[in-house]
């Protein structure tokens, strides 16, 4: 893939900052799935840490809790229809990918695939937190690399050139958001 | 105040399942603070509970490990300029809403003010978990009251009227997303 770019490790909380929703991939074996997850932000900086949501009844679940891997990619305003389509159906028993229409590409450092055409791209590593797990579904991943699409965010910082390329805020039944105007302030006196 | 309207707890996570930026307002005794996070998301329906990463550092950290409460308010783009002012300045010998021209109003069940002008606000009670307090900055607090301001968000949905009531979401450095256009997908076949 030429048109990735590696983020800084320390900078990749800016992927995820502004809180949009993200598609989950993970992989064990030959097994691989995806699902989407509103419920994911970064947790520190430097080692970078994500959390995410993920439900145990999920197929998801299973492959992270074997491989204690996961990618968190960020879909564009285009993938939005296939956001929802991962989000709302189980992996097991077909492929969600081929189903959505998602293709994906190798991880650098993880065995979970990676989104084609998303805007950015978490590889993590499961920092285990077995209560956590367990009481909140909630997991801990350390970004061991990231990657982001240039013609959306380069120098840290996003720019969305097109709005099919925007970033996206799920809400509920097939409602989201994209992301909007990018604005500056500074501090009020 | 009688532009606020009651959020069903099970559906308060509509409040932040798009990831906006928050007010944290905290209380104990006479001293009250209110700082800005971008890391907050909801992590349950119901009982409905929201995590929030709060740093050791913090004046609001203190207050809300004495009270065990803390509130999650929804800044408008009218307030972006108070809300960068909040999350970059310590509370510790000021009274940071007099000083960033935030009022407030009492809120229902916990002794935090909730930020008048915002768009929505949750009442948490901390979920008691000192190893994620301490290893992460992470909290999570159980929502005890929600509510949302009539103009933006009614019958379970957001609707944003103009830009000023807009939502936002916080990158670095100043610079924000607004919360951009609604739009609904159905799913591909």
């Amino acid at each position: 893939m030429s048109n990735i770019q590696a983020v800084d490790l320390p900078r990749s909380y800016l992927l995820l900052n502004h809180g949009p929703t993200v598609l989950v991939t993970s992989a064990h074996g030959e097994a691989r799935n995806v699902m989407a997850a509103a419920w994911a932000m970064p947790l520190d900086f430097n080692p970078a840490k994500m959390l995410v949501v993920v439900d145990k009844n999920t197929y998801t679940r299973e492959l992270i809790e074997a491989s204690g891997e996961f990618a968190l990619c960020i879909p564009s305003r285009a993938q939005a229809a296939a956001t929802l389509k991962v989000g709302s159906e189980s992996g097991r028993g077909e492929d969600k990918f081929q189903a959505s229409g998602l293709s994906t590409f190798p991880a650098s450092k993880i065995g979970a695939p990676l989104v084609a055409g998303c805007l950015g791209w978490l590889e993590c590593k499961v920092v285990p937190e077995p209560h956590n797990q367990q009481a909140y579904d909630l997991f801990i991943g350390e970004v061991v690399a990231a990657w982001a699409a240039p013609d959306v965010f380069s120098d840290n910082r996003w720019h969305f050139p097109h709005d099919d390329r925007r970033s996206v805020h799920y809400l509920a039944g097939g409602s989201f958001f994209a992301t909007g105007e990018a604005f500056n302030v500074s501090e009020p006196e």
